[in-house]
């Protein structure tokens, strides 16, 4: 059937495919770019414990199209049958690779490197891999050094997804149910089991928060999540330490009396007053050893030893002494904190909430709470099955947690 | 200064004018139409409990446009200056009236006859005025019949705002503040307080609900209020009594388990078997008569006695036998039942709360909850100061309500 | 393997079912029932051209369990191997169905009588069929008379379920990407084409209009939609009238000077007057007839011909004449409407957007246009593969829409 | 009346007090902080064009209330009528001032030095006012140096508000009603003519734009208001700028082909060399003086001399060499661009529109773009009358800015 011109090359791939739905997936791709398969050995798992698995040949009218559709195939989970070692290319100045690298997916990856497969270490998206003495690093394009030796191409390349399967009997249950009909305190539960598990067994949770969580009163019940031992780092902007600072130091957050729910027109003067304030001090820390600062988020942290990241935006006022302005130095921090944690709650932030959710492999869970849909969407577009997404008020959310963290 | 094609017309207003930002809003109106206005007086209140006064003469290019302002005039609180009495005529078919009918606004409203101001009875929006037995009505243009006085032109109208300011150390809070970002937990707080207060008063509270509270698990909490008196009324659709039955009868609302939070694939096969369910048993009453029902919002209304009136749509499945598919008559029920009541409670339903904010006059309270802001809103937004927006998840507020109301 | 107490039965099925997502449905649902699979068969296409069978045992640790599986597994597509006439059972009053019923799913469905396997007239979903002289007929309950044969359980029924795959090249580019960050004018486009090609092969198009289309200023692109003939059918609420009167009649639509863009205050009086005159002349087509409303979006229906049902709701003010306050009836005639029909235009209206999802057959192409993301999700959380989801602002995309249809 | 314990002060005011919504703001003001007013003298305006006076004593029962409500009042532009110089005092370290600064808000203000009145250069919130050499400049916090002259307290300081009047007939129209349901196109035909008067009198525009505009395929149009002279400024972030090289070098934008609709999955990976490939040029100039970059809007602004400001946030990915990760540094570049300008269009991206929003004085009018209602009520909430809201699909309305801007 094939042609001359035609391009072709076999691949494989096995596991839970089509109950991850990775099967069709893959056979959409192919046909996206006009090109077309043959399944050349299919055997399908019996039962729902068994694992099923495909060989087949994919054709396509140019070279071109063919190894397109292979780098999309690779990044499903699929591998050359053909099997070879990873194609490793020299950078030839800082900051730039060769056009034909590789480029990541959160997903658990592995290259072949004299003939075994490896694994690559700090899995993220978007990166390159390294090869460096004999292991292979996930490293953003930007701390890419003339001389790195980067993997090009999709041979020797495997990419192992975390299967939806898995997840079945868990926490999955949320994933693309992004609905504010769904009943949030099913959620709830959920979310504090796996919380409670995952400190029960020593592991690291992570909350990225933004500045609403004190706008609607959350920040209390947020406070008692820091105070039982539930947060291990706090990622975050200017913004929620400035108005936890004016909370703490005036009792408004951005023009409104907390307690009675009234505006006060000169809010944002708090907001200057407090930024003044804490700036005055020396930092938080500093602001919490004078007893300047006696309460709130940030205190909370100081207090127990949560590690925070401020990082600035365009939009900051201040900023902050702690608030780390020079964004490199901020994602690195953020990437830093992040390592071993194995939970994300991600409270009403789209913009820290995306730039954790781009650090993270695809193991770790993130919980994305927010009031707004399209929020919610946006940050689970990008994860995959790893992103669980609450809509609803999250002042009311952080409630309910910490009501039910302490049963 | 009036040239002679000039139009003018003197009007006078006294009340809390800057407060309530009647007279900006005058002022607006006058300039809008390219007429103007000349002030004759202003007596302002020197301190907050003085009340203002002013006489001004608006004047017009054409009798038409000063019509139309005069019109719009005396819909904010202004009067003319040149007493008369109301113009009344004869409607000459059903459902019509002549063509300069004065339109109700849902304030309070006052008509002059026979030199005497007399207050206008079941006040609601968009209604005609008729005259019958030396009193006056407000009367929906449908139920108009041949031969009915009808009070037309602005002559001898009053209406009488409910000044904002009245409000401002009660509920007026969260009026204009629709955003998710405020604190809802003071929000429910003050609504509990209004809540007790009415019923320690023997005043009637009525409860708009859609389906959602079923599917967010709120129900629960909802029949917690019913049970221990806080709702009169509920007014509803078919879709709230269909989801409630499915989730009495089979553990699930629209396919979603909601102990599990998992999806039932054949959920909607449930809907439908609980609509042929009640059917069978010849309605809700009889169901829960016949132990057929034994729990949920209808059954706990049935139990303790809350009127309820479920209006057809167009979308409904079934309808169960209590569904009132015959709009006008469900408009007539919705509108009985409203009566005397003081305080609406809308839960996420858009539909029905604009159905019932067209029926209540000015004074009646209505406080919309939803997690879609446009949905408040557009609530808020025709009923002026009367309704409280609060942009939150429903389930999550019904939980605090009731916790606040056991208090 | 199987025990005792294990009730199993075989299904089958055949067709696109990896690419169509199928397979994975059918196997999740198995899984969530506790219930189990065991593959007896399958074979895979080989190509994307060929389609794929499968064979297998469910096993479940109920009779029950077992029901409720195989008639989600019918619902998908699959069906039952023991072959066996359709079971029918007697309805013993109107309104009401045995126990068991089948409830319609919206695609395809044969039943088997007489050995014979005949296909269901009327294809809806949540109806029951009920077999009349050799024919199968979907019904609404509340049609049912004592005395009808319907059809019971799962054996003896197919469904047949449009393949995604079928639309992969046409218009399933939006499905499942209901996006404001998608580009619209691809999407203008491809309905633009999608229109052209129905009509010009004889077919009819629908269109479910808010009064939103009036509001934005699209009601003009509309108007000339319907006198180009794209429209044959439109299907609407009392509102969309009324504000089309409005505009026609005063130059305003609830309140707003549509071309200055300023609120004008007395709007709301317009309303009532635009209500008054359409009254007064006896309905919208004598309004036409007689020379008081000439223009609008019911005018362009009125003079060429296209049918209109303007369905009642509780919120409606007047109602027009015309409007259909019994909604067994406005429901009845919406069906009526939509035979026959091969697209549907559903522009910014969740309410009747619903009620004519209900009432479609799966392969009639619905496309969904509204500002509010979560409006095209709930429409298209119905109709599966059949809802196009379009979010974007209506008045501007009728614009566009208008533009293409010109060229 | 006023006890021994009561501390009161006399303020002035004078403009449109009524028109302008101020007179009622400044009595919400007094009565929410528990003080009160007594009138001492008012003249209203008598016709629209005259503006009315003011005089009244406010009283409160402690210095530290009656301080907090002169400070509130004065911001409203309300000035004490005791006649002083401005109160000055010295920063003791950098980035700090004394704890009662004037904090500034974004309208002109004027402080009083020697007995004279001085304009305040570099005005924009949340800023303090430092003397030098006679002269009265904002300066943000953080670049107060030490021995610094900081105006504190309220005296001798006069803000002047823009009064809304002023706008009444031009593009007020809009503002506060921000609602998907008005005619948009009655809005870029005003913003249009705006936009052609501004450059008419050889005025600047700044756009500020998110990479929503590539998605929804905007960009073309935007570009060709680059090429027709409407844009002087860009301000934006990496973003952006990588959506648009990856665009412009592969035709996909965040794996979506924008000709076709379709879904790439291997899009993130074109994202990834498309920033590459700029990388290796050595940013966007270089690229396209190279002839890499040959379509876009950078590659536009690059062409026609627009200035661009590429702001960097924590969910960058690269970043391009262009992209300024110091936020400091980038906050200057944005506030340096922005000197003159006379309207900001802020298109679909919030992060970058409150960060312009914060540092424009309230005489520069801003349009914001946006499909998401919540994002555009929170850029007007902060710029008052100076923001107008545009709920809309950015794509289709730079399609029709694009098309008005013809004519």
């Amino acid at each position: 059937m094939a042609k001359a011109s035609v391009h072709s090359e076999v691949v494989e791939a096995e596991g839970h495919l089509i109950d991850s739905q990775i099967l069709n997936v893959v056979f959409d791709t192919v046909v996206k770019h006009t090109a077309s398969f043959d399944v050349l050995k299919f055997d399908i798992g019996r039962s729902n414990d068994e694992p099923s698995s495909i060989a087949m040949r994919i054709s396509a009218p140019t070279e071109q199209i063919l190894g397109q559709v292979l780098e999309e195939l690779v990044a499903l989970g699929c591998r050359l049958a053909d099997t070879q070692d990873a194609q490793v290319r020299v950078a030839d100045r800082d900051g730039c690779v060769p056009d034909d690298f590789y480029s990541t997916t959160n997903h658990r990856t592995m290259v072949r490197l004299n003939a075994q497969w490896v694994g690559v270490e700090h899995q993220r998206m978007d990166a390159v891999i390294v090869i460096e003495g004999g292991h292979a690093y996930c490293r953003k394009l930007r701390d890419v050094r003339n001389g790195d030796a980067i993997v090009c191409g999709v041979g020797g390349v495997r990419v192992i997804p975390e299967f939806q399967e898995r997840d079945r009997h868990g926490f999955a249950f949320m994933t693309n149910e992004i609905s504010s009909e769904r009943r949030v305190e099913v959620g709830v539960s959920r979310i504090a089991a796996m919380m409670q598990e995952i400190k029960a067994a020593g592991g690291r949770i992570a909350a990225v928060a933004g500045p609403v969580i004190v706008h609607t009163g959350g920040a209390v019940h947020f406070q008692e999540l820091i105070r039982a031992g539930y947060v291990d780092v706090l990622l975050s902007g200017n913004a929620l330490a400035v108005h936890d600072a004016e909370q703490a130091l005036f009792g408004t957050s951005l023009g409104v009396d907390l307690n009675t729910g009234k505006a006060i027109e000169g809010g944002h003067r708090h907001h200057m007053r407090a930024i003044n304030t804490i700036s005055k001090a020396g930092g938080l820390k500093a602001a919490v050893e004078q007893g300047v600062l006696t309460s709130g988020v940030m205190y909370e942290c100081i207090r127990h030893n949560v590690d925070y990241v401020l990082a600035g935006s365009i939009r900051d006022d201040g900023p902050l002494p702690d608030t780390i302005m020079d964004l490199r130095v901020a994602q690195d921090c953020y990437a830093e904190a992040l390592q071993n944690v194995r939970l994300v709650l991600a409270l009403s932030t789209m913009l820290h909430g995306i730039g954790v959710g781009n650090m993270l492999p695809s193991w770790v869970k993130m919980v994305c709470v927010d009031i707004n849909p399209a929020v919610v969407t946006k940050l689970a577009d990008r994860g995959s099955s790893q992103t669980i997404g609450v809509v609803t008020d999250v002042g009311l959310f952080l409630h309910r947690l910490a009501q039910r963290l302490r049963t």
